[in-house]
């Protein structure tokens, strides 16, 4: 880990036990509070894309919507709202994905996105990698180019990144921890 | 209203009698995705605070969190997340607060800001105010110094904006639809 792979870390809150037994949940809202870490996290996020050209930052509810926002802001972007199944109003394409337990449906608006235009996803984690290869499935079903992918933190124990490289997607991380 | 003001309404997609007959719902997501749009309209919210050492941004589940997240990163301002009951996983301070029809309750980590911190609350849209006066009664709450309230839109014919002035508060808007 680079020093500020491990100062970024440093600023994550790990609650034992959360949300049951035997997890540990990393909390992201202090790293989100602390003004030089989040500015970092921000600009590292958006370092490897500048001069990329990317049309559009997609984001995945709630969390991915805060660093979304700033990363698609900082490239001049345009930001895309992938929500829970309800929440937008226009017309939408939707994909169910795995939960952990069980399967949930991820929305999008149908012209959210032109064809052929270059998309980034953001959001805080990614873990067993559900959501987020739902949201590549459901970016590439309107035709965008999913150029790549990006996470504040990574569980590579639980597999996601792999599953999202199977795919074709560039994927970028700041930090990892391990387990769960 | 401004030239800019227009251009930025212009992006804004009215949806008739959604989400029920009668209401014309604002849609900000075409605003979000237009990249000159976004750029904007972070970038004149953003203006009126620069050099005022903003310590926190405070945003509202969940389109709150990509302006709020754009805002917070342009200001080199920590994020607080302001969310619906159960979502976050620290200790939270919460409030209920008046919906259209019936209470909900919000939530904040009991640390996100600390005593006397400078606190700027922002959101998509300001209409009866229910979700903002809460979220600054939240923020009081912990002591947070609540600087200024921002939002794209005004619908100023349901009084959102004169019950946070009413407590106080600098309010700040961008564009402005009359009716619902």
């Amino acid at each position: 880990m680079t020093k500020f792979s491990q100062e970024l870390s440093d600023t994550i809150r790990s609650i034992q036990d959360y949300p049951k037994p035997g997890i540990i949940f990393r909390d992201i809202t202090t790293l989100l509070g602390n003004p030089r870490a989040f500015r970092r996290a921000v600009d590292e996020l958006v370092q490897p894309y500048a001069g990329l050209k990317i049309d559009k930052i997609a984001g995945m509810e709630a969390r991915g919507f805060i660093l979304g926002g700033a990363v698609a802001h900082q490239l001049s972007a345009g930001f895309v709202p992938i929500r829970k199944k309800g929440k937008l109003p226009h017309d939408t394409v939707s994909i169910a994905y795995s939960l952990e337990y069980g399967l949930d449906e991820m929305e999008m608006h149908v012209d959210a996105v032109q064809p052929g235009e270059k998309v980034i996803l953001v959001d805080d984690l990614i873990a067993t990698g559900g959501t987020a290869v739902g949201a590549v499935q459901l970016l590439r079903q309107i035709g965008a180019d999913v150029v790549s992918a990006c996470f504040v933190i990574d569980l590579p124990d639980l597999g996601g990144r792999k599953k999202l490289e199977a795919l074709g997607v560039d994927v970028r991380t700041l930090v990892e921890f391990s387990g769960h």
